[in-house]
């Protein structure tokens, strides 16, 4: 059901059924390290290369995900799914195996809400019974993409952040599941003309203001219609910007705030500065700390935005600003058939 | 409604109300010369590099299309498009004035049919009353993204295939259109093993074989269901390999299979070599002669197969494989009213 200009309501319960998320040794040490279905200390995942470390890492997701929701690949319709390489790479070569039909999405860092939206719609609609959501990135693979060799060991700014190794997949479903997706919200590119690719929240933040205004707008609530808004990956810098321009649009949500590059990393700012960042900082973030604390009651319903920059090497060299853009998820409470 | 393993068939009717394309020099020169919309002598478009050409020949398209179908930004809910640059940039930039929610998709040539696979599936389930699918590529900024700078004169080897400059956009309604979309075929990852990125022909057309058969066996139907079968970019070399793949799986299409690569270029193949390529390649065949065709009744009921290798450089470099992708869509004569 259309919902206002960007806001699509689901006509029927679609359920995330079940998550699985995979990250690196850093993001295991941080303050959700509890929560990772599995934590991998070699950064190459036994790989040869980054690229194939990133791929290995969405592999053992899904694999994660399909023996914690008991079904196999013959189950799954298809994968919405995305990463941050030039031309998906990791998604092409960590999904081939599997044999289920792809729909290859690119949202920079907010491809989770991407996939989860589609995905959604795609179960909602009939079209499918259950299909897959995921999304990844890799510390090593994209500061190899977007900025420098690590060998380099360059200088991070301290408004920089530091790109998440994790890969987060959820199963969507018409049955049963601890969240439900009520409904979605799509983001526009919002360009506020910033240039520096050190500064990924400031990118982000009005893109950011912009899905959540327009989310509120088109349900007609104010913000404690939630118990959290929460973004992916505006880091410390970003979030001030966003508590900023919802200012002057009339909105507070500082008392229901979290963001999920702040949450990652929190108490290791000394190496990750403003926070974490890449679509698999949101995607992980979502199927460990956000479905529990739905789950357990904690909240009964969330906004969900994850937030990218859109950018490439090319762009930047080129002088391009960076402009961003978000998707925003409605998830609520769900329900457990035991 | 899902029909089979790969195949769902749309509820209500989800009509491509209006095309249009827009075409570089070499294209309009070609047998399609005539039936595109604007074609453009400067391969730069009036801008200063490859990617802003390429954005600008977007944006091009876009308001060609809002021209020809007497709509404006507003009246679009959802776009949904790609194109072949690390990151989407060309998309990025050529769709950021329009403030339209943007959903970024990359299946590499195959993109025009996810597109309006996932664009269909939205206006059919009434999340929007109107969308707008779109796929680019641009000889230039391909040829620097994939393989080499233009300035360095590579030769071309028989079973290279050259990147189409060119813009396709369809607008997906409700109401009325000469072309419907009846249902759509989602492609898996196919892989062959081949690594040649300049025979891409070879590096699609398993995908291309294992699409069409899927498309036929979901539905229970023979070659002869459809007036045409067309693929997005095998060129010759592809064309062969996939009635040799077909051939095994009891199938016989080359007294109806078209490729919209060898169509583009008929005639210039000193150049050219096996064909066109590029996700704009497949997406401009749709909006000029497939379209005629429909409209006109020769066609009634076609079948069209974008196909696309997924690739990247750094992939390439790497010594991977070139797997493919493709994604079909199923097109039957629309309705116009007067």
């Amino acid at each position: 059901m259309q919902c206002g200009k960007q806001t699509t309501i689901l006509e029927h319960p679609v359920y995330i059924r079940s998550c699985a998320s995979v990250a690196g040794e850093k993001e295991s040490e941080g303050p959700l390290g509890d929560y990772f279905d599995v934590a991998v200390k070699d950064p190459m995942f036994g790989m040869n290369n980054w690229e194939e470390a990133e791929s290995r890492l969405q592999e053992m997701t899904i694999d994660k995900l399909m023996i914690k929701a008991d079904v196999n690949a013959a189950d799954i319709r298809y994968i919405f799914a995305g990463d941050l390489l030039g031309q998906l790479i990791a998604t092409t070569y960590g999904l081939k195996k599997y044999d289920i039909p792809l729909f290859g999405l690119y949202g920079a860092c907010s491809t989770m809400g991407e996939a989860v939206s589609l995905g959604a719609l795609c179960v909602d609609s009939g079209a499918a019974e259950r299909v897959i959501a995921l999304a990844s990135s890799h510390f090593a693979s994209a500061e190899k993409q977007f900025r420098y060799p690590l060998e380099y060991g360059n200088q991070r700014p301290e408004s920089s952040t530091w790109t998440a190794t994790g890969c987060g997949a959820v199963l969507l479903d018409r049955k049963e599941g601890s969240m439900k997706v009520r409904g979605f919200t799509t983001g526009k590119i919002v360009d506020y003309g910033v240039k520096d690719s050190m500064n990924m929240g400031a990118c982000m933040a009005p893109a950011a203001a912009d899905l959540i205004a327009a989310n509120l707008k088109d349900i007609g609530e104010k913000p404690d219609y939630y118990d959290m808004i929460i973004t992916g990956d505006l880091g410390y810098v970003g979030q001030k910007i966003l508590f900023d321009l919802l200012k002057e649009r009339g909105y507070k949500i500082s008392d229901r705030h979290m963001d999920c590059g702040i949450e990652i990393f929190a108490g290791s700012e000394e190496d990750t500065k403003a926070g974490g960042s890449g679509c698999g900082c949101s995607a992980i973030t979502l199927c460990t700390l956000v479905e529990e604390r739905i789950r357990s009651g904690k909240w009964n319903r969330v906004l969900f935005v994850p937030t990218g920059a859109l950018q490439s090497t090319v762009s930047y060299n080129e002088g391009r600003s960076i402009p961003g853009i978000a998707h925003g998820i409605i998830l609520e409470r769900g329900i457990m058939h035991k």
